[in-house]
């Protein structure tokens, strides 16, 4: 069965701005969708932000295996009810591709529970991706380093836990650098982020950033079952004690009582 | 200059059960306060949940190195604004110490970016910690293990980001496991969390987990100036680029304006 | 195509002690290959110390998509020509995986820099293997914990670097506990170290044991083609510099000549 | 009391190269522990290949906090027997700094468990450092950029395991991107990777980078006492189990026997 996709598009300046909509007539999300469709591995629909539950109602994350994120000017527009929503989703096995501007939504932020910070410039320059680490799976088919012609800046200091792995690093044309393509595991969770996707530029037109997206959604699966109780704390009563224990001392809780949280 | 800390201690257990109130007659954020002060490198105040901003006004939390944290019974008393303030401290480089129940505090679910769950079980059971980071500063002058005689347990797994070091494990009579000593960090801020110290047994009066504490602040401690701007995302115009930079490409920004977040 | 996978067994005691040859009278790396090739998409053989090259020969290990490393009496015996080609292949993309008395193997050493030592003691006693990420591919199948009744107790603090992620925790019927299934990257290479396996108990008859190490190949898969260079440095000339360059200052090297190493 | 360390240099171009010369007519150790030796609270010697066992005898390593490491053109000159005994001071709680192309130090190379490779250009073209890590103590007093303007370039992809911590990141004007400062913890040991220092160019005397190097020195130390048996193995025998045990199921060792290794 193919590897269930949603890209999920904020959709605000493909129909604000003549540049964005020059460049993506259907949407990015649209865009984003038709590149990973080409693979006959990944099944990718779309959701956005004007949709009900912005597109993304319970029963559609339960049958999402990988979602993808790009959002840029109305981060504080999207409903904490969803973003908890997708969070959970997460911890319990969806995987979660986060793209440029993403950085700041509030799903990236709640997940790395740091402040994704960046220093930024929107001048056109070019962008050299390098490869950091080799044969990783989301770098399957690429070269060591690839070239964007036209990319918005972002440097470092990128405000981010150290990543599990760094498998991109970028130059920039105006003396910046930056950790292009890192990942980390949430719960059961796997998370990519990719720094490329200004909306000004056809950088989704890229066949070597569509190649990456490919591959990150192959990578981000997690064919496991979703956990059912991905934040349960469960007592384990004395009774049920895995080798013999007698109850001792004073105690807070009575026999069959839920925790605290 | 000693190293300004603050024992934060949610006060609730103190006030309400008997066995507590019995172990700790001060409340226990004071037991811990004054373990902390035997160490001359070390100067340590108390905070409770029951004074005005929680006893973490800006600027008191602008004065203080390392926190420490123990909650349980009144996470959800525990004011938003407070939290974020915390939080965005930490990222500027206040150390944390979390404590036991603290797991689901919100500070420290909010800094994980995970359920922090975990199984749990009040029976006075034994606990033996052993050290799986030999010469760890947080492990000064302590033994390769040691036993607490009665304690809660905490069993794996432990929903938490894989952490920068595991520096305790803990073996429980009933038959878990736990990882009950961890790091990581977070933008500047050192975070440790530290799995012993149930409110209806004496752990806090063990003097070995008294000198893990002490050893954790200085380990926390980060004497770096407080980052000013630890949220900040900075435009780099092309004017300023370090490099010559010739601006192209659409643009969605008009020169000085803020980015979006 | 299945994956292609050698079980290593160093097939000394299964010569010299009883008791081992009674429960592995084929050898332990036949009884382990014959639990691996239970899943059609893995198709194992074996090689032994024994055989030339310890059966390790060049050409072969260019065709082994994942090695399973079982050694105990004999490390001193492997042939550095041996080790030196496997950690290559490792590092090119090979994935690794190394059991219980294998920790002091000198492919395991020499992948992690590190002293791999523990404490241990052969007692038979009750082992419990405990989830610490949920819903891991390496524990694809298997419950939260499972017990081995008799294992031989390997206690931390154990002398690795710190993994990339914690798999699995154990706890001992003495009173010791240990990190039993952690992962790493070396290069290309996945590596995961699982520790039950002593040779007079009949640990890798149990089935859920046998799952593990399934889910383990799975895991350590690399699917992408073996590097090529995988210790190569080269030079980048200035005349093919990606950016407009002007050679400056002073040189070491001629044009065209190695660098050193 | 300071923290005693030692600068080792391979001392073969100052000898052979007119330009390594003139920059660094004491060598490049004694211009770099002249460095270290500004901060009061280091005191700084040197080592070179060229003396009985390298400078390194066991006895002087026992007295060093913190060695760091400068070698190119003579990396398989540098003795097995040293560097076994560098490695195991390492994991016993000495700091290790490698410098610039020590990347292809044997020490090095052991203590990572990869190739440790790169790309290079010797065109003395301009790097650019970017800090990764705000207010990270071996960032302490730096700017969030600096520049050397002539620097070898080395390029990713950088052949070392995920590091701890990401400190330094580095931009090269002919289009390349490195992690220049990288940290690990081996055993005991904490470990810094620098990455610039080419001997053609006065990297040495930029008073930027010998700030980095006396932070580097004060976070490699650690002040807990060496351990003594970095590597032992102990056995636990079931007579001192701590918890009650009965020997069960087959052996191979004897009472009071050692293991194998």
């Amino acid at each position: 069965m193919p590897i269930r996709t949603v890209v999920w598009g904020e959709n605000v300046h493909e129909q604000t701005n003549r540049t964005v909509a020059a460049l993506y007539p259907g949407g990015m999300h649209r865009a984003i969708a038709d590149a990973l469709n080409a693979d006959a591995g990944i099944s990718a629909t779309t959701a956005t932000l004007q949709e009900p539950e912005h597109g993304l109602p319970a029963a559609r994350l339960a049958e999402t295996d990988v979602l993808l994120w790009w959002g840029h000017a109305a981060h504080d527009k999207v409903d904490d009810a969803v973003v908890a929503r997708v969070v959970e989703a997460v911890w319990a096995g969806m995987g979660l591709i986060v793209l440029h501007s993403g950085h700041f939504s509030k799903v990236f932020k709640r997940l790395m529970g740091t402040p994704c910070n960046l220093s930024w410039r929107e001048a056109g320059e070019r962008e050299r991706i390098w490869l950091a680490s080799r044969a990783h799976p989301i770098a399957r088919g690429l070269p060591d380093h690839f070239e964007i012609e036209m990319e918005e800046m972002y440097g470092e200091p990128f405000g981010i836990p150290e990543p599990m792995e760094t498998v991109f690093l970028s130059w920039f044309q105006g003396g910046e650098v930056f950790r292009s393509g890192v990942t980390w595991r949430r719960g059961a969770g796997n998370i990519f982020y990719f720094r490329p996707g200004h909306e000004t530029y056809p950088t989704y037109h890229n066949p070597l950033v569509q190649q990456v997206l490919r591959n990150a959604v192959h990578w981000a699966h997690n064919p496991a079952p979703r956990i059912a109780d991905a934040t349960a704390a469960p007592n384990r009563p004395v009774g049920e004690a895995l080798e013999p224990l007698t109850e001792r001392g004073g105690k807070l809780h009575q026999p069959g009582e839920e925790g605290f949280r």
